[in-house]
């Protein structure tokens, strides 16, 4: 059976998104990782730049510093709690429209799990040792030498907070993904190469 | 950089030992998995049948029914303990010689973990979704239907211990493996290539 959507969880720093890109690009199909942001922006009243920093970063009581509030308050809390909460109702929603509409790689935002009904999904993790991430994202991002691998970690922290507490799986266990890669070991062509073998099933 | 040695971490039924003998055939080099069971025994004065039963299953407390004490006693526990150490030690030993000695296959045994020092090894994890498991372990290995899901279970609960006890990481993470397959949703043919690409890095 044919595989049509490929799901990319990844470590960040790990370029699971360039690689889900170049698999996009190698397979012909569409691909959505910060596009979702765009579209889940017209979707609601929640800024880009808010739906960037927590449309897959879970923080919890972190999130009051939008609203000046520093996340004191209960009744912030809740509003910090429901605004989370919509747009992963509307992140879901959304994923769910693209995966109907046409084959494509989906990084990150819990696809794999908002999916899981399909059969006609192979879901992905990406992921390295920390120092390949930390060079990685020097190199990539700019990201200063001395405070690279605690800001990789904190963010890996968030994500995978995020996911558990909507999928209740654990982020990073290999059961939940059809092919997990270290792409620190194998290199970003020949993970490319796997994925798309993988996706010929 | 051409990888000699590939170690195998699998679930219990996802077909693992069958990946791992197929791909060593494959690339032509040798294979370990129940032959280190009759190479620590000529190594130590333990059995075969209860190293088989013990060197990759951490039953803490559970192994007094050996000696006919029940595990009751607090003598006896440490007794089995050592004796759960000693054969891992054994193991470990073993387990460096043999990658020091050619490019193999080496399934299970923490061996991703004992050689974690070279770099010239891919470690593989193989898991898959129950009902998948439990189909082919009554067609591979005669388990009553009924019974099959909790024997696997219970086999997995053991494994994990084992190898959690003796590495300090966690069994089935995908972090400390360099390719996770789904053995369920890939097949085995499809999981023997993907191997056999990741190990010409």
């Amino acid at each position: 059976m044919a595989k049509r959507i490929i799901t990319v969880g990844r470590e960040c720093g790990s370029g699971g998104h360039t690689i889900g890109k170049l698999v996009a690009q190698r397979l012909g199909i569409s691909f959505y990782d910060k596009e979702i942001v765009e579209m889940v922006a017209a979707k609601t009243k929640l800024s880009p730049d808010f739906i960037a920093a927590h449309g897959e970063y879970f923080q919890n009581g972190s999130l009051g510093h939008i609203f000046g509030y520093g996340g004191r308050f209960a009744s912030t809390m809740r509003t910090q709690s429901s605004l989370q909460d919509q747009m992963h109702f509307v992140q879901t929603e959304l994923i769910r429209e693209i995966a109907e509409k046409e084959s494509c790689v989906i990084v990150g935002r819990c696809a794999d799990y908002i999916l899981q009904e399909r059969t006609d999904v192979l879901n992905v993790f990406i992921h390295s040792a920390m120092p390949y991430k930390v060079e990685r994202s020097i190199r990539e991002h700019g990201l200063e030498e001395d405070k690279a691998a605690s800001i990789l970690t904190k963010r890996d922290k968030a994500r995978s907070h995020h996911y558990n507490f909507y999928t209740n799986q654990t982020w990073g266990m290999a059961k939940y993904y059809h092919l997990a890669l270290d792409s620190g070991l194998l290199g970003e062509e020949k993970c490319v190469e796997l994925i798309c073998l993988a996706y010929q099933v």
